[in-house]
């Protein structure tokens, strides 16, 4: 009657009685959502029952395929050079693309590197590469493959034709409860890797307080599905699952954290930033083909920090302007003395958005310079009164709800449990 | 922000991790969704977490309670009369409720019957009353109180005004695979029924293949939430589960079952028939405190004949015209000789539907004089090549797709196991 092979009805049915949906269900419903035949209260409804019911590999696999044939494909074998990609599912101070995108460039490595905005506390890399005078996010696939071949290194958003499925299905699950499917999530994440044309992929898959997955069995879980969802495709791809329990590095912010990166680029940096760009490092690189690749070397050499500025240099942006600053500051006293045991992510996370970091609604423009600087680490001494954090923000009325984020996020002299910076690898 | 006490979200992720929805949360979600700040895409997904999770007892007396807030309620208690009702959930020739509503009103109980329409294979009270020349549903609150003051019958349709949440998220389930939720065909039917303001209820629950509900044990819940919804609403309440595994009657159509109803109010009529509309009027007059009324002598003596023919009239019908017959037949002799040991309610309800006597979308016309007849019924001799069903439709074109209904649906001389009428009662 309708011209259609199926009704969504059926489908969700299907899936609801905890049934297996068919490769050409799968096909048809989520190219017919992308089309508007399936309507959304009906796309909610079937996210719903996959969210209670789940999938199985080969549904997952397939529902990926089906999103990434809703739209373009992208194709760096014209580049003669090996290309790899990371995608890390978001953590407070998770600035490492920033000095790890050109590092594994410096090493011969091409990284196509499609990225987004912030959203809740984990802030965006665009954001934060827009506090550099200048840089745009916004390149077109030509502009893109150019700078891959000139470069090998590019940071950009993601355009409007890779996986538009994904854009509309991801829209929907923010406002119906049901982001936190792993399947919907796992394929999410894919079918904009895969379709973006990466050879090999790495992922960091962040544990702890300020990450998406609490709990590390479900991180695990989603990092095994992504896993065989590259490997399906025919993408070299490994996981990691790191530590998000308490920020990475020493800033929290959009060009804070980009100073820090540059730091790291210089040879400096704090330890853990500079340690998982070099784990991250090697293994884009081994799953790329470069195994002799020496990434401490191209830190050390300055020939990172050279594929950095003429990546900033090649989206517009000028490396050596001053970064922007926020207007006002206030400092935050450690509140005893003794071992800083506990300093939560999800806290600094919380309070670097509400200073202006991060955006509550896709439409709300972020302050450049607010953010959050830790001037300890767990593990490190305090001392009563002596300075723990500085807030950083351009409207000081912001300071009142940063501070009461931070209620019962900091320990001192307490027990201390933290996670290893690398808590597991996850290989096909 | 928004000026609202709670997010969707919340509520929806609430009910999927398999919480326990507050009272507070459930009048908000049902009010906003009411008023469209609930979107339809959350409501689906919520609907799909209740369908998949549940709802306690608690729960779903306040998730009715709040569709009855969203509307009027309607209030008897100038009639000076008990009031009762019935509802059925809809079978295959169940046109129970036309000899039924004046029966019990001419034992001096007010019934106030608000009906629905046909959709699928089971056709509606309504549909079927609209083939009496000159009859209309449509009635004023006024028009229904002043009718049930002098006549003590009504059929009439729901007007707009009660539990208007209902109707908007009844039509929300529909396309998004999530009608079968037990706990939310309860409170759909529950609100409308305790917002009519009638003070018994008696709910026919139907049980086998032409029944919504093909299974007893699933029946048997819906029925029993039902009765404890009624009864902490303070209308008395009893259900009983009945046989829906063959048509009840010799017809299934409209104007076929308007004649079957006036043959019983004339003391004839098929025996199941005139059973279950006795059996469900004592069980109406017992609930509204009338247990010494005798409807078996009330069919006898004419006055429920009587009470009909009032009724029709008041609604502008003509209980003397002739009622609409189709334009063409086709007989289906039996296929063999011996004992019908079974006929199938669905496969029935099915071919009336494809001869025109419902209707697939909410907007269809159906056509009065079509449907089917039966000229034996499970446990009778039937002779091979002798008369077993009757076809009747407007349009002829229609007959192959009725007969492919048929298919499987007769057996003579199999194994029998037919449901007795009244399979169960279940009281408060």
């Amino acid at each position: 009657m309708t011209g259609e092979p199926f009704s969504a009805v059926e489908i969700i049915i299907a899936k609801r009685d905890n049934g297996r949906l068919t490769d050409e269900q799968i096909d048809w419903v989520v190219d017919a959502y992308t089309r508007g035949v399936v309507a959304d209260e009906q796309m909610s409804a079937l996210a719903m029952a996959i969210l209670l019911n789940g999938m199985d590999p080969e549904e997952v696999s397939r529902w990926t395929s089906a999103m990434i044939a809703t739209g373009e494909r992208m194709d760096f074998a014209s580049l003669g050079r090996p290309t790899a990609d990371k995608h890390s599912t978001g953590g407070v101070g998770d600035k490492i693309t920033l000095p790890l995108v050109p590092l594994v460039a410096a090493c011969g490595v091409a990284v196509p590197q499609l990225s987004g905005r912030g959203l809740g506390h984990t802030a965006g890399t665009l954001d934060k590469l827009e506090s550099i005078r200048g840089w745009r996010a916004l390149l077109s696939n030509t502009e893109m493959l150019d700078q891959l071949r000139d470069v090998g290194a590019v940071i950009c958003a993601a355009g409007d034709g890779l996986a538009p499925a994904d854009r509309k299905l991801y829209a929907l699950r923010d406002v119906t409860g049901t982001v936190e499917a792993i399947h919907l999530i796992a394929s999410s994440i894919m079918s904009k890797k895969i379709a973006e044309g990466t050879g090999a992929l790495v992922l960091d898959v962040k544990v702890g307080s300020g990450a998406f997955m609490k709990d590390a069995s479900r991180a695990a879980e989603l990092a095994r599905t992504m896993v065989a969802l590259g490997e399906d495709a025919g993408v070299r791809t490994v996981a990691l699952l790191t530590a998000m329990d308490t920020p990475l590095g020493r800033t929290a912010g959009n060009a804070l954290e980009v100073a820090e990166s540059v730091e790291v680029l210089a040879g400096g940096g704090p330890p853990d930033v500079v340690e998982l760009t070099l784990v991250l490092a090697r293994e884009m690189l081994t799953a790329a083909g470069m195994e002799g690749a020496d990434p401490a070397e191209r830190l050390a050499d300055g020939s990172a920090m050279d594929a950095w500025r003429r990546m900033i240099r090649a989206q517009g942006g000028d490396p050596a302007a001053r970064l922007p600053t926020a207007r006002h500051t206030e400092v935050l006293p450690a509140p005893a003395t003794g071992v800083l045991t506990r300093l939560d992510a999800l806290a600094i996370g919380v309070a670097a958005w509400r200073l202006g970091a991060g955006r509550a609604r896709k439409e709300d423009p972020v302050q450049a310079g607010s953010g959050v600087v830790l001037h300890a680490k767990p593990g490190d001494d305090v001392r009563a009164g002596q300075p723990l954090l500085t807030l950083h923000t351009d409207e000081p009325e912001r300071f009142a709800r940063a501070i009461d984020a931070l209620e019962g996020a900091i320990d001192v002299g307490g027990p201390a449990d933290p996670l290893p910076l690398i808590v597991e690898r996850i290989a096909g």
